[in-house]
């Protein structure tokens, strides 16, 4: 019999059909699409170096000291989007449109390109450049933040054509908007409703719960907790939550950056290892920076691989079907890795 | 420079990017995949007559008099979803779970099969069969909200692989739930708050604006009028709104089923020509029935085409952006069909 199930936080059902549960191998749309070798320097790439004028010129890059910008010999580079769906140099002009409300999109989009490397992604990179690519996150956030109009910053990637990514080279983006999202109104008023009824952070308890019942946990550090959700929208959906109560994401001393690196990566690598090099979306959800106070925010790093496709439901009603339920997805997850394979996938510390 | 636009309903943005807009020859992803010349009969096709044996027993057929059930010469017939999401036979048990919230999926998941004929889809069929796709619709809307477990019926209609279709004859969807989805909660709410503000129906206030300023206007009868939303999501999405302001769709009358069935197919004629057989998902949205008063509630058919990928920024924030501005689209698909055409393709009246 299939199965309602409840996200405490955003009221959101959705459906987990258990009878036509699906196997990792079984979701291989994917692969046909997206099973190509990569170069590992591509000539036409502009984010492959020496390529450097192909792109708005940088707004930071991790490299060797008193190397000019804007040339080859960067870890890690930020651009503006080329594309941008937002724009630094708009004014905020908020305005009445007949009965509507628009402004002019003011705020900001921008390209963390990961890596040098064309043809690598965090699943199968050295954790150390996955740390300096959350290091980028966090000091491009910071930056941004300063900017008085900016009331919400997410971070995101995009990771194979199925998830909207549209560049073979590994990056990530930045959206700065001079609005909060509904979405996050939705989450805050929710994280707010549970403390009051319960007295508690409700991704705490949700933390704690998953710590002790484990069928949902896939992997634990000091820092962060691993978990597939109760309520996944997705077929193998992965929440990686800090086991501190914080409400951004910047506030991660160097300790528990070095452990998300760690967890990401390793649950990354978990995901290709099931399921192949799935395309995925990952996202940043933190709290907004509109000046109000949101101590009672919990920030959260949420995973969801594209592996099925949304439809009229989900559409219409925001209910999502979801064919493999979040406790075979975390054991499936919780397999992938033995010790030995981990250690050797791990690259030098 | 993008623009932001707000859903007034919904309070949902939508980034509006203007300077990359897409013409409706630059949507073209789909025709790959989805250009395949069909049968007008497949003796594979569990939907194809004289295969009703391979279907769940029908709740419902249109065809002559005395002719038994689940045999060949309906013209539209319902049966239960084969992979049902939601079961008639389920009881209702909701119940906490450590700290969640779960309950068996009870409810109803049906499949309207549209017609005999395995190559038609409503763009291209008889107008007075899409009128008997509705009238079904209203007869199965009507026997299933006796059942005093359900709160909420979506009827939907998927299109094409990219929309999440995978059964190439032509059909639409019902699910009914035991709960309200929490978009319409959203929806309802939305509204009430308008009318607290404004003393009048939001849907009503943006029909008189639309129908005034035209350049969102596709077209016009006598019951309905169908746009290009202002804030919409995604290139190309239409709606069609009542134009007496109803909060269920089954409280049309003859004449209004006669003129939505009009529409109905006039519109995705329009968008086929225009975007040669998009994707797409419809969706009808109305009031819950969960014994509640919706009076304010102001039902209408959504059609969201499937041209652009949802992606990370999608994910976290819900806010979309789309590169085809609804003036735009709006102006594309008036000129989709002259007077000529349009006859020749409406078939016998």
């Amino acid at each position: 019999m299939p199965e309602l199930r409840k996200d405490i936080i955003t009221r959101e059902w959705v459906i987990v059909a258990k009878e036509r549960a699906k196997r990792p191998d079984q979701f291989k749309k994917h692969q046909e699409m997206e099973k190509k070798v990569l170069l590992t320097h591509d000539p036409n790439c502009p984010f492959c170096p020496g390529n450097e004028a192909l792109t708005p010129p940088e707004v930071m890059a991790y490299r060797g000291a008193g190397e000019p910008p804007n040339t080859a010999g960067w870890r890690v580079r930020v651009t503006a989007n080329k594309f941008a769906a937002l724009d630094r140099g708009a004014e905020l002009d908020r305005e009445d449109y007949i009965i509507y409300d628009r402004m002019q999109a003011a705020g900001a989009h921008e390209v963390v390109i990961e890596t040098p490397l064309h043809h690598l992604h965090p699943a199968i990179m050295d954790t150390r450049d996955v740390e300096h690519i959350i290091w980028a996150y966090i000091d491009r956030y910071n930056d941004l933040r300063q900017d008085p109009r900016i009331k919400y910053i997410l971070i995101f990637r995009n990771h194979g054509e199925l998830a909207g990514c549209s560049m073979a080279h590994p990056h990530s983006q930045i959206v700065a908007t001079p609005i909060i999202p509904q979405k996050m109104f939705n989450k805050v008023r929710g994280l707010a409703q549970y403390r009051e009824y319960r007295e508690k952070c409700a991704y705490c308890d949700i933390l704690n719960t998953e710590i002790e019942v484990q069928e949902r946990l896939v992997s634990l550090n000091g820092s962060f907790a691993v978990i597939c959700p109760f309520a996944s929208r997705s077929p193998f959906e992965t929440w990686i939550v800090p086991r501190n109560h914080t409400a951004s994401f910047a506030n991660m001393n160097r300790f528990e950056v070095m452990e998300l690196a760690e967890a990401l990566k390793d649950t990354l690598l978990r995901l290709d290892r099931c399921l192949d090099n799935p395309p995925y979306n990952y996202q940043l959800i933190t709290a907004p920076i509109d000046g109000g106070r949101y101590d009672d925010f919990h920030w959260y790093l949420e995973i969801i691989p594209r592996l099925t496709t949304p439809a009229g439901l989900e559409m219409g009603t925001s209910i999502y079907i979801n064919v493999t339920p979040p406790e075979e997805a975390a054991r499936y997850l919780r397999e992938a890795l033995d010790i030995e394979s981990l250690a050797a996938n791990a690259g030098p510390r």
